[in-house]
């Protein structure tokens, strides 16, 4: 089973299609990606919401069996493929992994990439000022939250994936440098994200 | 460590609080309810803010442990204590539990709770037609993944725990039972939930 194709439905510039990716590169896994543009006039296409009745991005086929969801996609990965395991097993490790997860979902990525970086990239569109603040108040809670080197256990988690993949487009933005700054070790941390190599095998476009 | 005392903030309307409820029930964990109400006026308070930087319920104390995020805090409750596991050990069926959490999140809790619910519930307000569309489509997925007795696996798990407070609510919705019994299955799952001790410990006022 470990040999059947792994198709990943999706657009490299999603921030949960690039979590998918980066932890399918973390363990080694050969996928195809499927472009799937949620943007698209008219919506998705007719075959992608038979994969993902929501209509959302990514989709996941490993053989015949079919998934949605990135926080059942990353479980399905590490579950079902060797290399290095990507949830922390240690308990408080791992609860920790939880918290930055979902973290990423209900505080980072609303404030890091829907309010400043697409509105920033949009040209025609100021960043509000109360998003930098917003901002600015996820990245402390991170910084509170996060270990010395990872950011939740001894080594590369999903904690750090999810983190970066939100974290990467928020750098590219005007006061995301100096807003990261302000954490000396999550600043840190980000540059040694930017060289990881499960980094540098899933950039998004603005960042090669 | 087990011994040491257990405080959950927040407020027993909540769907988010009432899963950490459950999951708690379920562990037989003795713990103290102490009440936090998002909505009054003013906001939580201060003395929450340190608590849940962003001002959400529910959070969570083991000792001198804190925590917030539901995710988190069942998380760390299946592995802090002792009783039946809620999380699936089977790689599929874990799987299917960490999609369907997700579809709570993600799909259930707005459509449900908060499009067909709370609207129906202010009294003045009446539930818009697209909203019954979305919640009968949120349960035929369910439905379609659902196993033949419990949510995603042999036993009651996370799965269940998030998908019964998110349907308690929408089971006492003027349209929830006709729609809810369209699927045969998930309407036995609702009436077993129903029964459930667990249920049963944690029921919200409109279930008494």
């Amino acid at each position: 089973m470990q040999d059947a194709p792994v198709h990943l439905y999706g657009a490299t510039y999603s921030v949960y299609v690039r979590i998918c990716r980066m932890a399918l590169a973390a363990k080694g896994v050969d996928y195809q990606l499927m472009p799937v543009d949620v943007f698209a006039d008219g919506g998705p296409g007719h075959d992608h919401l038979e994969r993902q009745p929501f209509g959302k991005i990514p989709a996941f086929e490993h053989g015949d069996f079919a998934l949605f969801e990135t926080d059942a996609i990353v479980s399905y990965v590490e579950r079902a493929f060797d290399g290095p395991p990507l949830e922390c097993r240690n308990a408080a490790h791992h609860t920790r992994m939880r918290q930055l997860m979902r973290i990423v979902d209900n505080y980072a990525y609303p404030a890091l990439v829907w309010k400043c970086y697409v509105p920033e990239t949009a040209e025609d569109r100021e960043v509000a000022a109360e998003s930098w603040d917003a901002a600015a108040k996820v990245l402390a809670v991170v910084a509170c939250l996060m270990g010395p080197s990872w950011m939740a256990g001894p080594a590369l988690s999903l904690a750090d994936i999810y983190m970066w993949a939100a974290l990467a487009y928020f750098r590219r933005t005007e006061r995301g440098p100096e807003l990261i700054a302000a954490h000396a070790g999550l600043a840190a941390w980000c540059d040694r994200m930017a060289e990881h190599p499960v980094s540098v095998a899933t950039g998004y476009e603005v960042e090669m």
